[in-house]
């Protein structure tokens, strides 16, 4: 267990929270000055260095990263973590980290498992995967001063900028965006967004790319974009199903983008070839029988990663404090792969 | 680097091979006595133990399995070896073990990476996967006493029975089998086998599988099977010209065996649905299209790798010792998973 103070110490003493000690640390200007005051007092009391441990990961001969696995869902979509983390081992090895694997039963199992790996010493820094609103891991990580870098943006509004939270995601707007348009290029407007139930911040995050599109390139009505807007759970018969409950309503549909390859599988079971639709993720599923499908660029994803956990800027490699660089996340914009369908 | 004597030092000084060593300590009654008596004679001049740091493995406080990823081939049939990871990585879990990861270009930098794991001390154990002709990697193992298990048998017919290889394996040659069965048993002759080009260690065996049902099934020559055998390398496209040019050359189908879902989906391109193909691996791909195929049961295979490394026999945990325990090696029969197409 580490003897250093933490940032939750200094919120402690000073009576504010921990999102006010980041601030005061890496946005002063955002703060009070008599708040501010406050808690310099108590840093310089409590004698506390901000990402003392992360410090210590370049130094550490054992460099090791932990990640966790979850048991196979053996669906189609979870192939873009494995192959994140396919990337990210490959990478890991050409800078000399290894990468330990773990599982969790739940948040509150995986809070457990940081804590466990960490006093062991076995684990000098983390690489989350699949954030979630209100995620609690990131909390504990940040308040135990444990570096890591989450593969995901946080959902919740705060702590998309909270500096001590680095991230890389990929730009699901971007990427259904693109995907829409490259539908109504072809004078098409009736696209249908085939995505998860709200609220889903990946999924809320791709909807409005395909709304957005559907706005700039097309004259539908808010109402008529409205109609188009398919919530389902993922899964090719759930997908499959929510299109044709669309049709049997009396929609009409020029064609289809999903938030998943899975729901776009069941689009196109429902709709047959002649219905261009696209998918998300570009499983093997996408490849195999030709469908049209938005890629996650995992190798940078990977790459970006690692560079914010090292503090990397470039090939220049610097320490890990906050205040050393000013990346400290990145979005990287997916890239949409077409493809005629090979079944039909 | 270890300093004590092992497998390969005691052949030296005996002047025999690895093998005959490893007869003399786990099946004597296979060894001449004048040779037994040399190698016994080397045993106790050098001190030879042996399994002295398997032994170690269960005692050593962090218990590191390491295990080689690849790069993600973006192909179908990958999932498999990822599907085996998730699955030890949560029963190794359960036991207290760790999974480390790391990444090799070939199997002699794969050797550089045991050594070096090994040496750091920072992996105790291997799990290794893809196992070929003449491996390597294997040999180096026993050689310099580093405990392992692979997923996969031996594939050189001296090392099958070698009791210091211990493996786990899925039996293709009764998946082959069982999947012909089921499309012979509605009277069906002409089944082809859609596979990998000779020598493929798990090729070959699973085209047995299929050639041995159909001669105890059917009424077909040997010439009338030869003709049904159709060799390609791995990939959509690749099955799909493969059983084109079958079909080309006036072979006439009832349905098709495949050596993976890949080759699978190819020869329902070129067949169209009213033919049965079934493939191997049980892929998402398969579940997505609904495509029978032969599934890996991985969850065993994570198990019976555990279970040989640990020495476990079933609850009851012994000693690492070769001599110890009757379970060597694994041989797990798969399972055929009949489906309906979707996409038809």
């Amino acid at each position: 267990m580490t003897q250093l103070p933490t940032v939750l110490d200094v919120g402690r003493m000073a009576g504010v929270s921990r999102q006010t000690v980041s601030n005061v640390l890496n946005s002063p200007e955002l703060v009070r000055p008599a708040t501010r005051e406050r808690v310099e007092e108590a840093i310089r009391q409590l004698g506390y260095r901000p990402h003392a441990s992360a410090r210590r990961l370049r130094t550490r001969k054992s460099s090791t990263i932990g990640v966790r696995l979850d048991p196979m869902a053996n669906g189609i979509s979870g192939a873009v973590l494995d192959r994140f983390l396919h990337a990210l081992t490959e990478k890991a090895d050409a800078r000399g980290l290894r990468i330990t694997l773990f599982t969790a039963r739940d948040p509150d199992d995986e809070i457990r498992q940081f804590a466990r790996l960490r006093d062991g010493a076995d684990v000098d820094a983390f690489v989350l995967t699949s954030t979630f609103y209100g995620d609690t891991r990131t909390e504990w990580l940040i308040e135990n001063d444990v570096p890591f870098v989450t593969f995901g943006r946080p959902w919740g509004i705060d702590d998309m900028d909270d500096p001590q939270h680095r991230w890389v995601d990929v730009d699901g707007w971007a990427g259904l965006r693109e995907a829409t348009r490259s539908l109504t290029a072809s004078g098409a407007e009736r696209i249908a967004f085939l995505g998860w139930p709200s609220p889903s911040g990946t999924g809320d995050d791709r909807r409005r790319g395909w709304r957005d599109a559907l706005r700039e390139t097309t004259a539908l009505t808010e109402g008529e974009i409205a109609a188009l807007d398919v919530a389902s759970e993922d899964g090719v018969a759930q997908g499959r199903d929510a299109v044709r409950a669309l049709l049997d309503s009396g929609v009409v549909l020029e064609g289809v983008v999903s938030a998943s390859d899975s729901l776009a599988l069941g689009a196109l079971l429902a709709l047959g070839p002649d219905i261009p639709v696209i998918g998300y993720d570009n499983t093997p599923v996408a490849a195999a029988i030709g469908l049209s499908s938005v890629e996650q660029p995992v190798d940078e994803v990977a790459d970006g990663v690692l560079m914010l956990l090292l503090g990397e800027r470039g090939n220049d490699v610097v320490g890990w404090d906050a205040e050393a660089t000013d990346a400290r996340h990145r979005l990287i914009t997916p890239r949409l792969v077409t493809r005629t369908l090979a079944l039909s």
